[in-house]
């Protein structure tokens, strides 16, 4: 952030955040658990063009939003993570994915994860983020996947928008 | 919006409400209840161009978010009001501005009125969504006044940081 044009908290974290593709890739490294650079490339559902994700990544890590560090194992050697700053994140980006529910042409299928972290409500968001500090800060693994439980449902419901027509009891069960 | 790049309810929202300049312009109509242009380009701390707040209201005004109507009886015939979905955007900008108290050198003064925002958690921010359905939307006046209560907490924030030096005691009873 260059110099801020006021000390409004709101203006000062919509300096921080930056435009909106820096909260899309937030998304997908929160949400997604998309931790590599191509990974958040060639999922991306916007389909981010590569020189703005290598922009987004750098001026995150800049912020202090994300981290990036070498990781041997693996063929693509740097893994992305996000940090404490950027998990308190999840109190703002869950009642934004709720608004867009509400006042947004939103598809079933990318709204279920969303719903269910609205309806949790604050508890079950610090849930999220004691999971997130496990994935991405190496923090001890919580009782209980909130992960586990978003991913099931998405796949429930991607499952049942794609068999709705030919056997929607089955997936139904699956979706819920 | 154009076509929007995905139907994720986060993505949309973000589509939907633009830059951080729209949320600004929302920023002041929501907390600063500033209605008329002049006003919204000569008090704006960010000091915004009239260029860009000019675009930005016809921006909001066709997403559905600001509302404008003839006003007579005042001398700059144009009033601006939030709308419904712009009124549902509390809940994502009160934790916009609590993310920024821990995280960005807020100023003070300009924090008071996020904490107590922040403090007083959803039943606040109803109370207060019910007063701007009434300034903005002709809706019956609440019982209580959120406004008038962080209002005045501004302005003992807006004292106490100015005679700080000289008299404390007074300006800090003046802040509760």
């Amino acid at each position: 952030m260059n110099t801020p044009r006021s000390g409004c908290p709101i203006n000062l974290t919509l300096e921080t955040l930056g435009d909106r593709w820096s909260l899309i890739v937030i998304r997908d490294l929160m949400f997604g658990n998309r931790r590599h650079f191509r990974e958040l490339l060639t999922r991306s559902e916007e389909r981010i063009a590569s020189n703005i994700l290598a922009d987004r990544l750098a001026r995150l890590e800049k912020a202090g939003l994300v981290s990036r560090r070498d990781y041997p194992a693996h063929k693509q050697k740097v893994i992305y993570s996000l940090t404490e700053a950027s998990i308190a994140l999840v109190p703002l980006l869950t009642p934004m994915g709720g608004w867009g529910l509400r006042h947004t042409p939103a598809s079933e299928e990318l709204s279920i994860r969303a719903k269910i972290l609205e309806d949790g409500g604050p508890r079950l968001w610090s849930g999220f983020m004691e999971e997130l500090r496990h994935l991405h800060l190496d923090a001890p693994a919580p009782k209980h996947s909130v992960f586990a439980r978003l991913e099931a449902a998405q796949r429930g419901a991607t499952v049942k928008h794609k068999s709705l027509p030919q056997n929607p009891g089955q997936s139904r069960a699956a979706a819920v």
